[in-house]
């Protein structure tokens, strides 16, 4: 069974940061997430999307961000348990956790921080009798590298962010874009309307509204979407059908941690971002507290408190030094 | 005179971040610092030295830190008023604030940002009686840039992390390095003592403990130094002296507001960082709550929180429409 000080149960930006701010007080950290790679949502969602408002980056791509973060982290070497999705927290006599993943992995550590993001998310599937027969065969619910989709014909379905985003994108990447919406108004960006409208104008992008797919054909792979219109049926050859409807966040195994949840997040003391478990922390994106806002930033804020309260109880009550990497670098520490 | 929504008193890191929150936000910022240029302690204190913790950056340069942030907020066009100290500030009849400076200058907004990082700083000077003729003409209380030291003889006081840093570095810039200080032990961190013991074995740096400068001598500029020991007083040629003693923080004009302060640090309310006066809040390194720490980290998160309050002052109560830049991006907004 593999020891740790602090066992961080999502690798998402927010767990990264974590081992670094832990390694500043020497306490060493084992993550364990449910996804293949380090990065979280920033890897499975938008790895190629741009943002703007982590501090000092006026625009960083999100998967470079992840990997900053696992460079800034390297001094610490974490232990990293990669595509195992913690599964069963139990509570030993000598006061420590165990945690179980899915595959029988077991590690014990004296605090557990949960750094899980939205959960375990999973995309929300339009309900097409055959569509799990076209999965990894032409359908696709997220959108990794856009680069699989050049000089093909793609077919999106729906109306948010998501759909208006990714349209508008591939519009120069694709062969041929076809959004289809069930209705006349995108439920996105005002801007991004106007964009998708633009290119609609300018023949660059196909738009087929009030309408749905209905049926989904192919051999193999898929090679047809069938779209219905208050008017009539169609045929629309593709290569392929991405329905981006969003991704219903789920808590999973975590929900049975007696913790204290409101709304598929986990309720903390803003004083050290701790639950209602003594030892268990939650960080970043699954904590929620009053006045509460999802961005990186906070979460970065909130795993810098929460480690000093988890130094004390690793070290039984003792108050870290407080010390400033200009000052005292990272190599020495 | 000027009108704003958010007068930022302080440019540092902090303060800059706020004009890109609130800028998200559609609010217009307005900047006050007493020193002549952005950055507050990082462009003042440590320019050129790296910080380690600022999350996604493994190592970032002080000065660029400030660069980025300021190419950062560009899109919100913020105002400045540097070199002017916040001097007064009023509630006007309408509810807003007026804040003058010490050179007269008058802005108005309904709501105030103090972050003022450590008040208005001064260097602890030694108690030398003509210390004051020399200064600018050798005598410096703070290393701005390390290469106008090259190829100089320098004489370092002090025994804290910034002497003994400044030393260390130094040693490889300047002709010739002699630090001098009171006491035979250090106050910094262990490695860099090691590192300056190493230097003064192996000839690179000159070290005179239980010593002090007890007088100064030149011409024009400063020529010499007397340096006191327990046996003697000698005399020591040299270009420039830097006694660093460190700085005392004073809170400044800010200390006759009417608000909470708590040791040299407003006291907020951790929901929004608001102050107890209505409209004012305090983010950054002049706050203090339980538990803070004294990171730019927590200073970027802190200041998110608020603006979102300060959203609700501007807008008679509106809650602020949360968005995400990934999906929104910058120009637009």
């Amino acid at each position: 069974m593999s020891q740790a000080d602090i066992l961080i149960i999502g690798a998402g930006p927010c767990g990264l940061f974590t081992v670094f701010e832990a390694g500043l007080l020497k306490l060493k950290c084992h993550l364990v997430d449910a996804l293949p790679t380090a990065g979280g949502q920033l890897s499975e969602i938008y790895p190629k999307k741009p943002i703007y408002d982590i501090p000092g980056y006026p625009e960083v791509i999100a998967e470079d961000l992840v990997n900053n973060l696992l460079k800034q982290i390297e001094p610490f070497k974490p232990e990293f348990t990669l595509g195992e999705r913690a599964e069963k927290l139990e509570k030993l006599e000598n006061g420590q956790f165990k945690l179980t993943t899915n595959h029988g992995t077991e590690i014990q550590a004296p605090v557990i921080f949960i750094a899980g993001g939205l959960g375990c998310f999973e995309p929300r599937k339009p309900p097409i009798g055959n569509i799990a027969d076209f999965e990894l065969k032409g359908v696709d619910y997220i959108i990794k590298n856009p680069e699989k989709y050049r000089d093909q014909n793609v077919v999106i379905a729906g109306g948010g962010d998501s759909a208006l985003d990714w349209s508008i994108y591939l519009s120069s990447v694709a062969k041929r874009v076809t959004v289809i919406h069930r209705r006349t108004e995108f439920r996105g960006a005002l801007e991004s309307v106007h964009k998708l409208i633009e290119l609609v104008e300018n023949k660059q992008v196909d738009l087929i509204t009030e309408a749905e797919v209905v049926g989904l054909q192919g051999e193999d792979r898929l090679q047809k979407v069938l779209v219905k219109t208050p008017q009539s049926t169609m045929e629309l050859a593709t290569d392929y059908f991405i329905p981006l409807f969003g991704l219903t966040p789920k808590l999973g195994p975590i929900a049975d941690w007696n913790l204290n949840i409101d709304k598929n997040a986990i309720l903390v003391n803003t004083l050290d971002y701790s639950t209602n478990v003594p030892g268990i922390f939650a960080v970043g994106d699954i904590n929620t507290y009053e006045g509460k806002l999802k961005l990186i930033l906070c979460g970065f804020h909130e795993t810098t408190v929460a480690v000093q309260s988890a130094y004390r109880i690793v070290h039984g009550g003792k108050k870290p030094s407080f010390k400033y990497t200009t000052v005292t670098g990272i190599e020495q520490l």
